[in-house]
């Protein structure tokens, strides 16, 4: 049953009304929010995983973490809100000195944007869906959420925003804060209403780029913060290599295969030094063959990954390392090329094979892996094998500048819920370079800032007040205050 | 002498070159750069002003107190930068304990997107021009800047690029961070080149949503923040209209004149309960026919200030209360009309008169406020003039949903350059609804988050080494530390 066009605006205006109806919430208030929605998805966590093991073809061990990592997630957004983090509260009391001329009194906060449309992904069923990363940092922001569910897990989907919607119910908040609807006729509805403001979106570089088109060419141009495609490279440097190998073709076999290789940061380029095909492919052979395969997320991306996979077979100077098929269940495949045919077909690099498939680079010398790294489009991480004291500076820069995260002596399939984390990276990593969509700082892509100048007390905002009512951390005529909350 | 396409790229090469010879610098040597700028703008301010006057028709006084203005602004980035405050620097130790399960050590911080193109504006020939908020914000944010001369004011355009390029020269920052163009073929290349990471735009919503447009179609998109179009209605309350009418309207007057209108905070549309045409004529003209008619930025914008006023006056059920002219110094207009009008007429309050002119409101009740600022476009700025006690919760709520900034018994066309500040706001007053252009918070807009996970001490950037060496404010496990510097 998919939602019509009128009935994804009707779900929208509702939207709205919540969104106005929750404007002057406290901190405490919406952290509530989160942390309600977080035990209830605690309490159906057995139905929920049954139901994304049917639908996904994941294993259940995996989608238990994942559910948990969501649960977590959750927690730690609804503490950042109660501590008033997103808000940015920044007091610049009235200054006759100013060094420009008299500063009046002015005070800024970040408010939320209004209605956002999130689209789930097929991949994280959990982390990335319904109740992701988008939709937690959305309603942390005070924003209101309509989310598309991915039409790979469809009762899942539905199965999610029921329980989100009771939880969100009990604790108080408004009706129509948070809804789902399906199809893409939906989609394209919510893309074009006025009164959504931001779109969060998880998916292939080809949808992502159409739905970014659609929402720079409204009227009224709206963010769109997409997490597009990647393929995460990994550069192991000579002395790693010969101290290590097989314990790096170990980690590169479990990370590239791991969900089927169905993530958005699986290793899918590989940089090492000539080495003899045989042992890599046999070290390799040794671990893939340990790992059963699975079916993949849907018919739809099994055909895509098939079909990537076969470019990339046919490719001039690109040949198989370890064999692998196009079954129901594929077994994994690696491929094998130099770094003289990447530097001829700079495309290679830019191809994302999204299953379990692989290509290891081979390279003589570290300028080689500079030249490539300089050359290549934006990525979600980057990864760097290397040993205590080899000099990696040039490297690094050149990595930082092209990657959201950079790993070392790690594999980059393991996305941590921090503070510090960035999940992120120039296009076609994502279509806003400046933001993250997972970590605590996924918070700020949903606000903009409002500034109130000379105001009187009793009309600034709560945040904005001097007795500072919530204890909240602020910035005070450019100095950090410490938080005051208990 | 305009510059060629192939001579604009041949700049964005260089400064590209300049940018990556730069990533290492300090936030000492970059906020010395920014200081050393400073001191050289304020050394030739005399001949700069000269200039200035010569080109724009502004007088001397409100072009010197600009200046200052650009130069402190200058300062206060470079103790922003050394403060390091921008890097948003970000450390979470490795925590076994961690709640979703196990957490490597992962550390986040800014850095640079790259080569910036910033587009001059003419109606702040320092404060939004060569050296003003977009290219010293850029600059704060390590970024290298093409800057693209405005039409209106070549000469001193030429020439202050000149000093500024001295002055980094000067203080070792490298050849090509910073140079400019003139022409609009060189401008397009700007947008259009591979190298150039994001735009940086201060001027009308027709050329900046071409430009928006065309950032956007790359194929790899990139930021455009664009300050376009806004009206900045002003609210009167019935209480503050009966107590200090003419007061309000001598502000008034003298907001909607200064620098010929030709503020993008210019109030246009003042909303004020009934009242007697006579009375209000007359007492906007005492102060009007006290203020001296000045020639306008350009003959463009002339035209386009004619046109404006024209339209307006033909449209249904507006008349006119102070008559102007469109002479080559124009005096100053004042329209009239009731809310009814604009209810019918919405597109009255998305119509910008660039220049001397202004649109009186009358309404009835507050609800009719409210009604119309919840349909009206995004502002830069919304201004109340109200008693103390009113109430006025609904439509504070309403102007912060609509406005960058809310004016509280003032008039919006000072804009402060602190910390708190916000010059930005929803579609059309920027294309970035999370950003501002003005204030210390605009160096944020240049930057994009880079994580470090698993990394060696070693290796890690100056920012995020344990020991701090910067003495930088920094975010460690979720705890926000002070300034370690002297």
């Amino acid at each position: 049953m998919t939602t019509t066009p009128a009935a994804a605006q009707e779900q929208v205006r509702a939207a709205h009304s919540a969104f106005l109806s929750s404007r002057t919430e406290s901190v405490e208030a919406r952290s509530r929010w989160l942390v309600a929605i977080s035990e209830d998805l605690d309490v159906h966590a057995e139905e929920l995983v049954d139901l994304a093991v049917k639908e996904t073809h994941l294993d259940e061990g995996r989608l238990g973490g994942e559910l948990r990592r969501t649960v977590f997630q959750l927690k730690l957004l609804a503490q950042e809100v109660r501590h008033g983090e997103h808000l940015g509260a920044t007091i610049d009391h009235e200054d006759p000195a100013w060094g420009m001329g008299p500063r009046p009194d002015i005070r800024r906060m970040n408010v939320p944007l209004g209605v956002v449309g999130v689209f789930g992904a097929s991949n994280f069923p959990f982390a990335f869906s319904v109740m992701g990363g988008d939709t937690a940092s959305a309603l942390a922001a005070g924003c209101a959420v309509v989310h598309k569910i991915h039409e790979g897990h469809p009762l899942l989907g539905r199965r999610t925003a029921e329980v989100v919607a009771d939880a969100l119910s009990r604790a108080g908040a408004p009706p129509g804060l948070f809804s789902v609807v399906t199809g893409r006729a939906a989609a394209e509805a919510l893309v074009d209403d006025p009164l959504v403001k931001a779109i969060g979106f998880t998916g292939s570089t080809t949808v992502g780029r159409a739905l970014f088109d659609r929402a720079a060419g409204r009227p009224e141009p709206i963010p769109f913060f997409g997490e597009l495609g990647s393929v995460n490279p990994v550069f192991v440097t000579r002395q790693a290599w010969q101290r290590r190998r097989d314990t790096i073709l170990a980690g590169l076999a479990a990370s590239f295969t791991v969900g089927m290789g169905q993530f958005c940061t699986k290793p899918g380029v590989v940089f090492v030094p000539e080495s003899d095909d045989d042992a890599v492919a046999k070290a390799l052979r040794t671990e893939i063959d340990g790992r059963p395969p699975a079916t993949m997320l849907t018919p739809r991306l099994r055909q895509a990954f098939a079909q990537s996979v076969e470019a990339m077979a046919d490719t001039d100077g690109v040949h198989v390392l370890v064999v692998g098929d196009d079954a129901e269940a594929p077994r994994p495949t690696v491929f094998k090329t130099t770094v003289e045919t990447v530097g001829q077909t700079p495309e290679i690099l830019a191809q994302e094979m999204f299953g379990p498939a692989t290509l290891v680079v081979e390279y003589e010398r570290m300028e080689q892996l500079i030249e490539i790294a300089s050359g290549m489009q934006g990525q979600l991480t980057t990864s760097v094998h290397a040993e205590p004291g080899e000099d990696l500076d040039e490297l690094l820069l050149v990595l930082a500048e092209k990657s959201g995260r950079i790993v070392l002596n790690n594999w980059p399939t393991g996305v941590t819920v921090t503070h510090a984390q960035n999940h992120g990276g120039p296009y076609p990593a994502t279509t806003a370079p400046g933001t993250t969509s997972v970590g605590t700082a996924a918070i700020a892509r949903f606000m903009r800032s409002v500034a109130y100048q000379s105001f009187d007390a009793a009309l600034l905002p709560q945040a904005l007040r001097d007795e500072n009512p919530w204890g909240i951390r602020r910035r005070v005529d450019g100095v950090c205050q410490p938080l005051q909350q208990a």
